[in-house]
């Protein structure tokens, strides 16, 4: 039984989203336990460090699974080279191997950094139109780098999500959120340690209304003091979001060999 | 009666090309002619600056139309936004303006600029699989740029074009061919005052076999010498290929007005 480790590209355009559901094969956790299944003869199950939106992609999503007791495990390039075969164009795997045993995606993620693209030119952008969201319009970018600011820190999110569950908690910690423009396209990065439902859609979103002038700085503290999902703007397009990279505690992250009496 | 000319962008991926055909309504130009028919009411002729095979991209394609004789001209802008509001996400006309009367998108095209993307990089390049050619091999750019020289001047490229016509003249004159490096893409950007069927495409594979170690540059020489399609290099995908830019004397640039008396 070894703890494969592994990044994941996803263009999430065509699926409904990571995490595979019933009534759905289109969902790129269930294409790899698609074909983990296929491989292992057994079902396997596949950890992500969190879900992504129907529609969100991926530059570098983590992953991992063990495989199965009574299988041996193979090599972690022979794994690779499998799953990519048989992955559609859209999602590929790198970076496989073997990771200590209690690493776990989800469990001992330690941030996330998601960057949001909003295409402010003129022309409609053809060639990155499922990638970002457009908005032909002048934002003011300086407005919204003072109102990013506010969103910086630790605070109650409560507003800022879709689903606000009872008794669970919505206090986050946002560490940056850089505001960069080239030429016609603003990209909005943040880091964070977790991030609730929705939450960057809807951090975007009311930036945008910053940006249009439609809403001052002194809302946003209003919106983080108030607990309600009515006081933010409205959820960005899911297509501008793109999950960029996972940080892990260093203590998860040597890789580990095969012991020897396991290799086939 | 008007001359319509406008810039046209468009992903290639989902159609048979530039040109209408009785057997597809997948073309560009039928996209647009089906447009046009609605909004005049009678078929109007959109003449583009050269045909694009299937599958092949544009940046800034030019074409343009006369309005029927019958009709008011609308003005550029009513007719520009017209267009773009029936085209599919994946088209999108843009710079639309009247232009002299004897000014015809293919006829007076001075010059093309052609850029073919391969990505060299061992990563499926998920983000951008639509607009290269994936190649995750070790490509010797000198020696490329070295081959590139001697595509360059006025030659018979008839062993580099997919059908040539008898009786039809296959010598073209390639004023530059220019072969930059970006991290993993690699760019080979062709400017010639007219190009083959295909031409382009083979001169990239042709290319690609010296970046590999191949081909030597002698058999390029020998290729060009001869005409002989065996001679030269397997044909590119078409997804790698562009069209950047159509040049045009400026004697049949300048824009022109709308004659009062036909404005509406």
């Amino acid at each position: 039984m070894a703890n494969y480790r592994f990044s994941v590209c996803y263009d999430g355009t065509r699926y409904d989203g990571w995490q595979h559901q019933k009534n759905t094969d289109q969902t790129i956790q269930g294409k790899l336990e698609g074909i983990l299944l296929r491989f292992f003869g057994e079902p396997v199950d596949v950890h992500g460090s969190g879900r992504t939106d129907a529609g969100v992609h991926a530059l570098a999503q983590v992953a991992n699974f063990h495989s199965p007791a009574a299988a041996v495990p193979p090599q972690p390039e022979e794994m690779e080279k499998y799953i990519n075969a048989y992955l559609p164009e859209d999602i590929c795997v790198f970076g496989m191997e073997l990771a200590p045993p209690r690493f776990h995606s989800r469990l001992t993620a330690a941030g996330k950094t998601y960057c949001y693209r909003i295409w402010t030119g003129e022309i409609k952008p053809v060639f990155m139109r499922r990638y970002v969201w457009w908005l032909p319009e002048k934002l003011d970018t300086e407005a919204m780098r003072k109102a990013g600011e506010l969103f910086t820190g630790t605070h109650d999110y409560a507003s800022f999500c879709a689903n606000p569950r009872m008794k669970k908690s919505t206090v986050r910690t946002v560490d940056r959120l850089e505001i960069g423009r080239q030429g016609d396209m603003l990209t909005i990065r943040v880091h964070g340690t977790g991030f609730l439902h929705n939450m960057v859609r809807i951090l975007v979103g009311t930036l945008a209304e910053v940006g249009r002038g439609e809403r001052a700085s002194q809302q946003i503290s209003e919106a983080l003091a108030v607990r309600d999902r009515s006081l933010a703007g409205p959820t960005a397009p899911a297509c501008g979001l793109c999950l960029e990279r996972v940080d892990y505690d260093p203590l998860f992250l040597p890789p580990v060999d095969l012991p020897e009496k396991n290799i086939g």
